[in-house]
């Protein structure tokens, strides 16, 4: 089977023998995509708790074997990736501890770090190593079929191993991702629950709050709200439509950062409002062009086209 | 000159005899390539208040001439767009009121429109129809390079001439906006103003808002939060690259609207973040789950693609 079109090298060699991907939803299915195209591991097995996913996995032939528990597809694993809600690590690890063989590397792609590292942990057996990572990547949709190989090309991968953690196996988990197309970088696990509270937990929350605020008004009808919601809020919504678990799990491991971040939040959006209130048009003016500098940062780094580009292209 | 794929067909006979267009941003540069482009007018003039603006759009070959002023523009045109921003839109009427003709139609592309309708009106001489209007349409650019002529395409266009408005001039407005393929809502002013609060105002000034705080943060580099902000605080900061003074005034203009609606955001964002303070996970997903509805009714309008599908074509 050869690929219409090849978004990163295949390997000639495996980097792993059997790979198994713990759940499968948008990121799981995307890495069983990933990882067998590009020949990452020799067998790929996946499980999940729901046996409807299970079975669907099994109707898309994703990875080379679906088991019917996570124990089952870890057992002998060189390479187990958790891909479940940030609240089940804890629970998973502890399930499937008793067959991680020596040598072997667990991961995770949770969006939260510093809690999956505690809720891990403790359950880790002797010899093998912990290396966790977040793809920064993703889209509005979830489930076994969301999923697609190209998923994390060009999109940053952070590992936040503990201190301590095995060089090699730091080494290993870098060249998986790497292999799917990802850059990867290395941080802290609590400096990265701050950097991500600021450029997407609270993004989320702001983008659920606001299509909620939306939904409730009595005055604009929801037909208005989707007709006219080309002027901002269309971008909201497309936030506002991921997966309700995952970010429920989210905002209960990231408490403190995204309350951090949210209690500095409002204390700008009272500023902002107090100078709509009293007409105060030269601090309105003045913060709406320094918020500028960022975004050309963001389209000079290549994380997004310009957006004219885009819609002269339709 | 033929374009290489014409996104509208070109009229056989223009719409128009002299369309005028007062201030050349992102808006009267689109307008301008559209209005020549697809045969709307037979003579378009421009004219801005910044005379390099003045050059910059000879330069681009804008319509068919550049005015040293907007009462020059004005004179003896049968449409007259004011695309300058909310705030200016009166005193430009008062400007160029001497100057205009019986029976031509006065227009507007404010994305606030009670304001503009009751600047203008005082000035409105007699036999001159006024026909607000309000493209759903931009970009993060601005000024005269930004324009292009498909920017309104299957966008809304939505109209508010104030109660007794001439039903012809207001079919010709209708007319002239379609022929550019954007699609035409009439509506009262001051609805047009809540429904754009919601779906327009309160997320930028909620995106320019977030943008800032991220700014000012010590703790987690500009570098940080640009390279990771593929996690959902990309998008943000697209929508708070827009204009600051065309967005200065709409805050200014649409005060009632937009403090309204900060004020219930801002009931519905204590209520989440309490949630997350107390881990009640169950009020998190039962938000986190009834916002998707909104997001498939806009996805299913065609007012967006689905995202997986630009991704998978990169």
């Amino acid at each position: 089977m050869s690929a219409p079109e090849t978004f990163a090298p295949r390997r000639d060699e495996p980097l792993f023998g059997r790979l198994a991907i713990i759940g499968i939803g948008l990121i799981g299915s995307s890495i069983a995509h990933a990882a067998k195209e590009l020949n990452l591991a020799r067998h790929i097995v996946l499980s999940d708790a729901d046996p409807d996913v299970r079975r669907r996995a099994r109707e898309l032939d994703l990875g080379h074997e679906v088991a019917e528990s996570a124990l089952e597809a870890a057992r002998d694993a060189d390479h187990i990736v958790l891909c479940v809600p940030v609240g089940a690590c804890g629970a998973v690890a502890e399930e499937i501890a008793p067959v991680l063989k020596a040598g072997a590397i667990l991961s995770d792609v949770g969006s939260v770090k510093h809690a999956v590292v505690e809720a891990v942990s403790p359950h880790l057996p002797e010899g093998v190593h912990f290396v966790p990572a977040h793809p920064v990547a993703g889209t509005e949709n979830s489930g076994p079929d969301a999923g697609f190989p190209s998923l994390f090309l060009n999109r940053w991968c952070i590992l936040t191993p503990p201190p301590g953690t095995d060089e090699a196996a730091i080494a290993r988990t870098r060249q998986f991702w790497e292999g799917m197309a990802a850059i990867v970088e290395v941080m802290g696990s609590q400096h990265h629950d701050l950097v991500l509270a600021i450029t997407s937990h609270l993004p989320h929350l702001i983008a659920y709050n606001i299509v909620g605020t939306a939904e409730d008004l009595a005055a604009v009808t929801q037909s208005e709200v989707i007709k006219f919601s080309a002027g901002g809020f269309r971008d909201f919504t497309r936030i506002a439509a991921s997966d309700p678990t995952m970010w429920r799990d989210v905002f209960l491991a990231n408490k403190e950062a995204v309350l951090e971040m949210l209690g500095r939040f409002n204390e700008d959006l009272a500023l902002l409002t107090r100078a709509i209130r009293y007409g105060d048009g030269e601090t309105l003016h003045k913060h709406f062009t320094r918020t500028r500098a960022i975004r050309r940062g963001i389209v000079a780094l290549g994380q997004e086209k310009a957006e004219t580009e885009k819609l002269k292209k339709r």
